[in-house]
């Protein structure tokens, strides 16, 4: 049988995937594709726009899609629940933290060659998605019942906040539960991994300046 | 029982969840929110984003999230298939439509308040994504193997492009698949329901100048 093979780039939202495996015990091979070329390391392309993660499964088949990857490696598993309208919200928080966070506001946010006016609508947006989590989060652990795959996708995408202007600890929901994700040792295994790869390649990771920060609406 | 309420605005994503539960001939009472306020008829807010579709359920619970909606609405019939690995690429073109059409290029183009910088960063991003949509259309009729909500959401999706610089005509597979789409009589009640509340709430759909359309880089 081939080894599945995940298609990853250092703290890019392939690292959901991989903690995901983590949490769950499943072996994979991780190949991290060129930050610049977005190619494979044997000069192969992998995803038509160059994005990560690409799922190579054991069977050969192809899958693109960070949400659906998450739910297919670890299906079976508490990670993707099985009771229907805990299923249906998983598809809900799945939905939101891809559509609403990742590319409405963080993608804009974190790509170099976006212009002012795109990063401008990106911060404006940020604020009331953030806090749709946030309150969500007020007053429970998870975002569904129990611990999911949409809480693992949910840190990678809040992670990046530390190269933009937003700041997590602007929300106190949002705060707790990244620091209760951090303290998994899964999680805090894979974020170590993926911090020491990402300087290997681009050097330490860059933190927002104060100045940049201080442009941005803080919530009330 | 209580029946099924989705809240909708015209010919916005909402009338992809109309779509399917017209295909499968599950009735839903559809309220229409207010364009400006984004608020229900008795003034109650429906969203704290303001969006829809968002899902009243037969028992009373809430849902948001096209995509966890389509596949709420639809379960059991033949538009959220069964077989595990459909199901996967259902929901990676879920996924894909929301996030990289959705949201990445067709929200910027359509929000008269987003910056022109917004504009154009959008536009940058339209040309390789509808390409991933177009190539995989090339050679079938429907995106999995057999019609799903998948469909139903790209083409809502692509029924924007009239309204904003980009053409569905210049992708043959998107052309020929949203012809195949209107031809359904189920979409194209939705669709005519849809475009006469739209002009009776806004007036008739303006499209795309010549001019705006000119300044779009076509596809070679």
């Amino acid at each position: 049988m081939k080894r599945m093979k995940l298609f990853i780039s250092p703290l890019a939202c392939s690292m959901a995937t991989r903690t995901a495996l983590e949490e769950i015990g499943r072996p994979a091979e991780y190949v991290q594709i060129d930050h610049d070329t977005r190619l494979a390391p044997d000069g192969a392309a992998i995803h038509p726009l160059g994005m990560v993660p690409v799922l190579h499964t054991d069977e050969g088949r192809v899958l693109t899609e960070n949400a659906a990857i998450l739910q297919f490696v670890a299906a079976g598993t508490p990670l993707v629940p099985d009771e229907p309208w805990q299923r249906t919200l998983l598809h809900r928080w799945l939905s939101f933290i891809g559509t609403e966070l990742h590319k409405a506001v963080f993608i804009p946010l974190l790509d170099p060659k976006a212009p002012d006016g795109a990063k401008a609508y990106a911060r404006g947006n940020a604020h009331a998605r953030l806090a749709v989590a946030n309150d969500h989060l007020a007053h429970r652990e998870y975002l569904l019942e129990g611990y999911s795959v949409a809480d693992i996708y949910l840190f990678t995408v809040l992670n990046w906040a530390q190269a933009t202007p937003l700041c997590v600890s602007d929300y106190a929901g949002l705060a707790a539960f990244f620091e209760r994700m951090k303290a998994r040792p899964a999680v805090a295994r894979v974020l170590a991994a993926e911090m020491e790869a990402f300087a290997v390649e681009r050097g330490p990771l860059k933190s927002a300046t104060p100045s940049t920060r201080a442009d941005y609406p803080r919530p009330a």
